[in-house]
């Protein structure tokens, strides 16, 4: 039985949908969280800085002594994760996600969602090629959706617009599946399927969480009770309130702040 | 003859507006700038994280020995201005603004425009009380515009949508004169002056250069030629780009990445 901790990181408090998804697969595992609040968002930065804000926050994650890590944050698993010092376990949400798209399309014709950053980086094409060469893949950047969610438009007339602009080339294409590529875009789940009807969509952290629990089936994880751990690199009152929203559970007394310098 | 650098401070490139009237009120000045692109935007941070991020750009400048600071920012201006450890002179946009906002009003109705941390400090309404206790001032946090100005949403529908949402309240009040309190908003003038038929609107940036511009009269400021020096934290390239467009001239060449840690 190995007690230590699964360290997740996200950019922000999107990563909290793929912790709910791993207290559910994985109910006695204790588990740390780091949500880099006070430089979020990573998705319109430069590769250079995406990367040395990831390691970043590897490092602080290696310092808890952390079994496993999982980076929940679309951008840094699409950008960074080939370029960073780890010598624990480290799963982004990428490879999970593609397989689980690979494994829902019937036509083969497969969207993709993202930040700025993750589509210019085409990691999900390369996976998905990887698999089957003959996909046909339509991917577009939406960096509207993540200011949209976090100032409540998940279901407005504006989300709608957004929305619709950002589906065009994917519903030109015919996509049967779409690949959610960032951790907020769970929340214009009813937005993105009112567009794009009867399309599966991918939700990214909780496939990364289904992924963490087949690599942990060998060990013994028995374990009787969880403990959960939140740090963020902001205050830790509203990432606390909209926190305890994503995990439907109260979170207020398990944020701490961090400082990294 | 005090040839040493204005240093202009922005979270990211909006500050330029303020660059753009600094160099048509004092065509001779030096002026070193700097954006923190890696960490923009900072509307949306807490009070602590403003104040320190705000005091590292000062520290910043301060090495380059300059004579004068502005803190283009709106944010930054709102909230961490009277918190910093300065010996130079130093200018926010708030108080510039709400004196021309003053001057502008005819039915001392004055309505305010900013990002959450901007609105939530209240710091226009103190400025504005102080010179008239009767003005009547309505202010509004517009949390969509930034992202909105930053995706090309200038002229859209979108931008419409979003800017009769947050204008309601200031149409409904009647106001004459509107403070942009922020250094992205003057690119939504248009949408803004079609809803606010006929009234003032005040521009932040413009309004601190000419504060400057005042602060320095006495000065002997008759320089033959400008140097300027454009300092980002993250890469200078996407800066570069946008930020000739925002100053209608090539600035490719002066570009800089600075590294805080």
């Amino acid at each position: 039985m190995d007690s230590r901790y699964i360290g997740v990181f996200d950019s922000g408090l999107g990563g909290l949908t793929c912790v709910k998804q791993l207290s559910k697969e994985l109910p006695y595992e204790n588990i740390i969280y780091f949500g880099d609040t006070a430089r979020v968002p990573y998705g319109s930065r430069s590769r250079e800085t995406i990367i040395k804000y990831t390691q970043e926050a590897v490092n602080f994650l290696l310092q808890k002594d952390v079994k496993m890590i999982i980076l929940a944050c679309g951008t840094a698993s699409s950008v960074a994760i080939n370029h960073l010092i780890c010598p624990t376990p480290i799963i982004g949400v990428v490879e999970p996600a593609a397989k689980a798209a690979a494994k829902a399309t019937k036509t083969g014709k497969i969207g993709v969602l993202g930040t700025s950053a993750t589509i210019s980086m085409k990691r999900y094409e390369k996976e998905l090629y990887d698999i089957n060469p003959d996909f046909e893949i339509v991917a577009n950047a939406c960096p509207l959706f993540v200011p949209l969610v976090e100032n409540g438009h998940t279901d407005s007339e504006v989300a709608h617009l957004v929305a619709k602009e950002y589906l065009t080339p994917l519903k030109k294409a015919g996509v049967d599946t779409i690949i959610l590529g960032c951790t907020h875009y769970p929340l214009l789940s009813g937005v993105i399927s009112d567009i794009m009807e009867g399309a599966t969509l991918i939700d990214t952290g909780a496939e990364a969480a289904k992924h963490a629990k087949e690599l942990l089936m060998g060990n013994n994880i028995s374990k009787i009770q969880a403990d959960y751990k939140f740090y963020v690199s902001d205050t830790p009152e509203s990432f606390a309130r909209l926190g305890s929203l994503f995990l439907e559970k109260d979170i207020d007394c398990l944020v701490e702040k961090v400082d990294f310098e």
